[in-house]
């Protein structure tokens, strides 16, 4: 067992039954997933400078046990700490924005096993208080983004027996999001077509 | 010199000049001030749980250098980050709300140093979005708490050669926070007043 710097655990029982071009895959793969995250965070930016929208990744917490302040304040003793909100929020045309992003490999739907009670609990809220509440969602092998109401999610976490929501959910009540060369994702073209 | 756990620095230079009871004074000062951050807080939990708002404190950004795989993801390196944002935001009858938290000792007028240019411009975003936007200042040794718009702020901080605001512009244009023993400010109250 190999662990690589970004704490992922490599499986040498799983390369052997793969060849080297599956191996490629899966680490180019990771890869994605990760810059879909930043493909959101570039776009925010874009958003933010053409005064479009005010969106913004909240901070990961982070419970901190330990500062060594004879070395300016370095973090010496730290823990990750579940986010018990979303990952992004903020505002557009004066309504408040709330949502999570999530990729998954999935071809046929998306598994609910990464959502929590937390943030389904959060998301209720959103709506309650009458703000916008979505998941963005990258299929990943299908090279498809879509953005799809929480009231969905929360409806098939909360009363359906399979926690994943299948693909044509998306194809019918969610919308797709285009890609472009800035912002990398128009999500702001869904939520227009969805909320106003 | 002495420094606590907490980062502070002890002058014993100062303390020198003080007697005993003014050393115990500036102590328990300094925890009002970190008591007024804990008061929005439980303020914040008491208006989620009566599902009068949806308020949360983004979580302060930390820059993480290393973490150790080895003992299950514990931090080891890692620095606290400047927030280029605000303290708190969320929704109030679907309105997108966003602001920051102050504390000062000052009797006279809310000094305007602690702000950076980073928050001014966020907070700008926010008005130019259609977003409501404000400090809420407790002047410690007043016990007065204040809500101000964001507007007021960002004028003195741009137009104005004093970098602070003195108190009776809190007193003609802002709206003074009542304290209960449940939600501890009823800052919603004066959001109310302000804005509704």
């Amino acid at each position: 067992m190999i662990r690589y710097p970004n704490g992922q655990i490599y499986k040498k029982e799983e390369s052997k039954k793969k060849n080297k071009s599956s191996t490629e895959l899966s680490i180019s793969s990771a890869n994605r997933g990760m810059s879909f995250e930043n493909d959101i965070n570039v776009s925010n930016e874009y958003y933010k400078d053409k005064d479009i929208c005010l969106i913004t990744k909240r901070p990961t917490p982070i419970n901190v046990v330990k500062v060594d302040y004879s070395k300016g304040a370095k973090i010496t003793h730290a823990y990750f700490e579940e986010q018990s909100t979303t990952d992004y929020n903020g505002v557009y045309k004066g309504r408040y924005i709330d949502f999570e992003a999530k990729n998954t490999k999935n071809k046929t739907s998306f598994p609910l096993n990464n959502i929590s009670k937390h943030q389904i609990d959060h998301l209720k809220r959103v709506i309650a208080h009458g703000g916008i509440a979505f998941f963005i969602i990258q299929f990943e092998l299908l090279d498809k983004v879509f953005i799809l109401d929480a009231s969905y999610v929360i409806h098939f976490y909360e009363h359906e027996e399979r926690k994943s929501i299948p693909y044509s959910c998306f194809l019918q009540s969610g919308i797709e999001v285009e890609r472009s060369y800035n912002p990398r994702l128009k999500y702001i073209d869904a939520i227009d077509k969805l909320y106003f």
